[in-house]
């Protein structure tokens, strides 16, 4: 089974991951939102991308779920002492892909070609695709005004009212190379439980990739468990737009282009008033079993379809 | 008594170090060559700068001279992980004064004026001002064609036989704010063993700094010992260039700038050859006491003068 999976930050990379140990590599391809990317202190941040392919190479911080494992933050000390900004933690090891990734941009190259030469280094053997190699990003409007998103989501701590979403650039940018023909190919798309807002809606919104979906089999997995989200602001943002958050909320917000729904136990009781196929177990990755685990009932849902 | 002193890197970091010790810190100025300052991995790096500051601070690697102590590497391990040039060694805690330079200067601010910043960060009490603060860059003409100086000093490791130099934009460059005005006051004017070609000839080229020098007291150190130099590709330049690299040699190449020189106790049979007054004695300088005795035999050298 050949499938390719949509994916935000921390809880795409987890899905992701559990794919990745049931999959042989060649048979999953992982686009990831670059709604999120970013320059700070001159270098081009991909957060996503970089939680992916360090969660898939075994190379991420198993407390936060992004950064690198066995982290220091030597260079970030020293930018404090000279009272540089100081408000997005960047550790050590993680600074050397974004001066890299920085240098080879810089030079021409796409992200998209950089993404597969850092996967090689890593040895992550399953296809990294950036859902484009042309800069989209992703503004948040506030009560406070218009925010990038990374001053909203990391320097702001999410706290202004969010009222909407605007993703500059989407209108001239292209799918990534790979990215139409992995899903021309797939023989079910998944929708990882990253935040349909900012992590999943960017990705839909690339010239030619939602049209390309309607015809796929395409699953989601909520990333909503009781009203609440295991990491993020996806559930505030419903709550500030007037929706109430939940499992079937998120349905709603996909709408026709899914084919089937993954939720957990504790929002069975929304499984009735959702009009496609459900699977409901339990969502919630705490660790490798976990991923695995979800992974597979994610598949096996794809099979009855 | 009011000092001025012209520094490149380690060697006149280290007498710039012995100075500080005896001097109260407004009587010190410090002048650095930025001949060697180049872009690297898209910072603005400049050596000489950073090794008088951290020398100056007492944050300089004891072992090596240049650099930070109690050092880091993982971001150049990572980088070298990734394919990334790795020719120039980059610690993790000399890389945030790089990022935080470079986000400055790309926000216009003037090298000085961070320089100044820096130092107060660091408790650095003296002025340490950057020769100027437009961008002049030293050209090695070699053998194999011309080099960046970096290029051919630290990649290519001094290897290819010299012809010449050149300073890159020389011709638009301002003394940096302070610098003339610290000549102006300075009672003294102390060329440090520092190398003639690439370290020194670089802030005498900058405009009305040789013209400044012609009314004061200079004593320089020699660079050479016994024909050799301590650090750097000075003697190996002399040669080059066809010159036996000598005590007498330095004499020559400062030439009537000079109003008196500090000679190494094993070229003392040069003394009789040289016009100005002289002081023979250990100019090697191994520890913080070899520092402060030096610095004292320079400012000895000066009052009698």
């Amino acid at each position: 089974m050949k499938i390719v999976t949509l994916a935000g930050g921390v809880g795409g990379a987890k899905l992701a991951d559990g794919l990745a140990q049931l999959l042989p590599p060649e048979n999953l391809t992982i686009v990831v939102n670059t709604g999120d990317d970013f320059e700070h202190l001159g270098l081009y941040i991909s957060p996503d991308l970089d939680t992916v392919c360090y969660t898939l190479a075994g190379l991420a911080n198993p407390e936060t779920g992004w950064g690198r494992r066995e982290e220091t933050f030597h260079v970030l000390e020293n930018l404090q002492e000279l009272g540089g900004p100081d408000w997005f933690r960047l550790g050590d090891r993680d600074l050397a892909t974004h001066i890299e990734r920085t240098r080879r941009l810089r030079e021409g190259q796409s992200l998209s070609l950089i993404t597969r030469d850092f996967c090689q280094a890593w040895g992550v053997r399953q296809p990294v695709l950036p859902m484009s190699d042309q800069p989209v990003r992703t503004m948040v409007d506030t009560e406070d005004g218009e925010l990038a998103f990374q001053e909203y989501f990391v320097h702001r701590k999410c706290e202004p009212k969010v009222k909407g979403f605007r993703f500059a650039g989407i209108a001239t940018a292209l799918p990534a190379t790979g990215v139409l023909e992995a899903i021309e190919h797939a023989d079910g798309i998944v929708v990882c439980p990253s935040n349909p807002w900012v992590s999943i809606d960017p990705i839909l919104a690339v010239a030619g990739i939602r049209s390309a979906l309607a015809a796929k089999l395409v699953v989601a997995v909520s990333p909503i468990i009781g009203g609440q989200t295991v990491k993020g602001p996806a559930a505030k943002m419903y709550t500030e737009l007037g929706v109430q958050p939940s499992a079937l909320a998120i349905t709603c917000h996909y709408g026709k282009i899914l084919s089937g729904f993954v939720l957990d136990r504790v929002d069975a009781k929304f499984a009735q008033n959702i009009s496609i196929p459900t699977c409901v177990t339990n969502i919630l990755m705490k660790n490798q079993d976990d991923r695995r685990s979800l992974a597979q009932d994610v598949l096996n849902l794809i099979q009855t379809l």
